[in-house]
């Protein structure tokens, strides 16, 4: 073990290294303190060939490896276990921009970049690097790619895995494979790439990725709409896209009670609506040419459905700070959740023509089942998404409720399955979900993914526990 | 061997087999005519059930099976090899549209659907399916995925991967992955549909796939405007992009000597301006919101870039007819070429910003290697993605010049290599191009291809031959 830990240290040196478990401690504790793993080390290596130094060393050794970038999984994806053997591999130090290229429309960044700074990078070349979610703050790239993250702005741009042109990957038995291409079209064999992406860790490790460019956005606009249900909110939805087109770039559905849950906890919060109503939808319309009149066409458009009693009321933000007013609400829900007490947390999606439906009858279901139970319900509707979260009853004791989360979870989850849904739309599996997919996922569907782990990964040092 | 026919004749009937080879020559045989193949048999399945069975057979008699759709691949990727041992396991009969959800903008067909089918479902129920490429009215959807085919619209929608939400497999054992998901958002562990989406039947057999759809365009704009170079070709790129950003779906290349060609085959050819210009490029613009005046808008783009320098000419299409006039010049290049004689073709893409300097030098290079070769360069600047064939020097002999084309591709790939570009950008490697490929990948890339094709097809026994 000290050995292990010497030739570490050899490959990393002192700023690279991290053995005293205090000092690891923000490292093995998981972003919602679920899991609370021990380390052999906690190792920062500042290059690639640091990386596969590494990640040799460990194959030789049999040690297991968790990749970690900004340690911010739900679902306890860059944790290690209990038992002191593993290593985490973080990523933050390998943080560069390596090139930005404005015509051919890519970025070139190590793993560790920080979203929110390759925002920035792309922002300062005139341009949209268009993945945006709650932990831009503090997530870093290589962790939205290893989860195939997904965000406010999948609805126009797509997941994680839709963004990336290339990639490089530490592979288990520590040799680099360099497929950094900045291409759009290249069908010269297996798509390599599209492996890595979403597979948490688990083959490899990514160091670094090409990454696609848009033209920013000059002209937005954003508009509360007030609904008497999300199927109304559906048919709101299918009646954007024909009128506004690919404009539509946000499209969130909130519950009356999530709302009212942001009051409750942000007390500067200002609805611009005199009344409650029983839905809203947060809606946001872009357009990469600065002439449109985007607030007019949103106008027209909402009149319209108004007439076709699709919408209840409607506000449309006359300033960037009311806009971002409008966001807030959206934005503070899962603070909000935070300060009201716990919740049993989902992250489904079904085929977005369902969803009206899926949330009808999982209310339900659950009302039958756990009388009185508060539906925090809203999501990404356009992309078929809904975080669908559960407090206790008004006065309930709520941590007798979270004891039976599992069974919530089965309820919540048996229906989206139903639905032809998946019980797990952005957040990945980790080690959350790593059994309950057991019920949902085909054996032959798990015989299939183990047989590329195992073609891989043969010694099963990556992320061990994860995932499969 | 009569007893295997006799076998698959019991598993697929009278009407599924094709056992006499003259009736099999069309399959045998490929598009282009350059590889002459035998099989034992060409099996025609009219369901799932029965390419699973026949796979099934073919494991269990360890028989290898080439899939085939449309049979118009341009790389050999379809036609068995000359042993007759091979069945060849066509999939037309397995043609229906499953299903149209226009709320989940999903549609989902059978790999035998044949792609301007495809096409026609999606708009009738007033929507886009935007994959479009020369060969529509006879490729069919399964050969479009297995090859991750291209074609005009990549620019905006991207390729035929980009396009797939779920696919129905038959594996290289006979057991069918129901992989059928229409979900925008899935992270359940390995994406294993993008495992057999390009990877021209190696994997297993693509029977069925849920596919994106699209708001259908209202409205479109088309022009063909003159320039002096790649150089400004490529400013104007960017120049349109700032000022239209999606609008711009198409931004086709195409040389002097491109457009002389077809002058020269199709005598109705019109062009637009009254003298000849170095290079043109044809590009469209089209918008989902019907109110939209494009032309307007395109005309001041226009008027700006010729301020600029970039544009000598151009023509802005005032009518459909006219639209289709420009287009015509664009898509009678391929069959102006054959009219003209032979060419060695090539499907090389590099990144965007550096397509100019890649032709300027490749060009310069030829011209030493072969004085006099003539270029017909054209083909999809916005994807970086270029048509880059070569006819013999006027008056020389062309039969011997086309013995040389291991030599003259040499010079084309290598130069891409260079430019961090690919040799196949959207035909894949089928046959032909199987061993140039061992000089532009690394061992390591060519290594983990063979750990995944061992890991799902042990036998060897899916299309082998191609592209391994």
């Amino acid at each position: 073990m000290t050995q292990i830990l010497e030739r570490l240290r050899d490959l990393v040196g002192d700023a690279g290294l991290i053995a005293d478990p205090q000092d690891a401690a923000s490292y093995t504790i998981d972003w919602r303190r679920r899991y609370f793993g021990k380390a052999l080390a906690v190792v920062k290596p500042a290059s690639t060939a640091e990386v596969a130094a590494v990640v040799k060393l460990c194959a030789e050794t049999r040690t297991a490896v968790v990749p970690q970038g900004g340690n911010t999984s739900l679902c306890g994806g860059a944790t290690p276990d209990g038992s002191g053997g593993q290593i985490v591999l973080n990523l933050s130090r390998l943080n560069r921009v390596r090139a930005v290229d404005p015509v051919n429309n890519t970025i070139t960044v190590e793993a560790g970049c920080v979203l929110a700074n390759l925002q920035q990078a792309a922002a300062d070349a005139d341009r949209l690097f268009p993945l945006s979610l709650a932990a831009e703050g503090s997530c870093e790239i290589g962790g939205n790619l290893s989860t195939n993250a997904g965000g406010t702005a999948v609805l126009r741009y797509g997941n994680a895995r839709d963004l990336v042109l290339g990639l490089e990957v530490v592979l288990p038995d520590g040799q680099i494979w360099d497929g950094l291409r900045g291409l759009r079209k290249d069908n010269t064999g297996y798509d390599l790439k599209q492996l890595f992406v979403g597979a948490e860790g688990t083959l490899g490790i990514i160091t670094a990725a090409v990454l696609k460019l848009y033209p920013r956005p000059r002209v937005r606009t954003t508009a509360l709409v007030a609904l008497e249900s999300p199927g109304h909110a559906l048919q709101l939805l299918s009646h954007i896209q024909n009128a506004c087109g690919d404009r539509l770039t946000g499209f969130e559905l909130m519950s009356a009670f999530c709302l009212a849950l942001v009051a409750r906890h942000f007390p500067a919060t200002r609805l611009p609506f005199a009344q409650a109503y029983p839905q809203y939808v947060l809606l946001e319309l872009s357009d990469t040419a600065s002439g449109e009149n985007l607030d007019a066409a949103l106008q027209v458009a909402l009149a319209d459905a108004a007439e076709r009693g699709l919408v209840l009321d409607a506000a449309v933000a006359q300033s960037e700070a009311q806009a971002e007013a409008l966001w807030a609400l959206r934005e503070n829900i899962p603070d909000a959740q935070v300060s009201e007490g716990k919740q049993i947390k989902h992250d489904v999606s079904v085929p977005i023509s369902r969803i009206a439906e899926y949330i009808t009858l999982t209310d339900a279901e659950l009302q039958r089942a756990f009388p009185g139970v508060r539906l925090v319900t809203f999501g990404h509707l356009g992309d078929g998404n809904l975080h669908y979260n559960i407090a206790a009853p008004a006065g309930a004791d709520e941590d007798a409720f979270v004891a039976r989360a599992a069974e919530v979870s089965r309820v919540v989850h048996d229906s989206a399955a139903r639905f032809g849904g998946s019980i797990s739309a952005e957040h990945g599996l980790g080690q959350y979900k790593r059994d309950a997919i057991l019920r949902y996922k085909s054996p032959l569907e798990m015989e299939l993914m183990r047989k590329i782990k195992v073609a891989l990964d043969p010694q099963g040092i990556m992320n061990p526990g994860k995932v499969l």
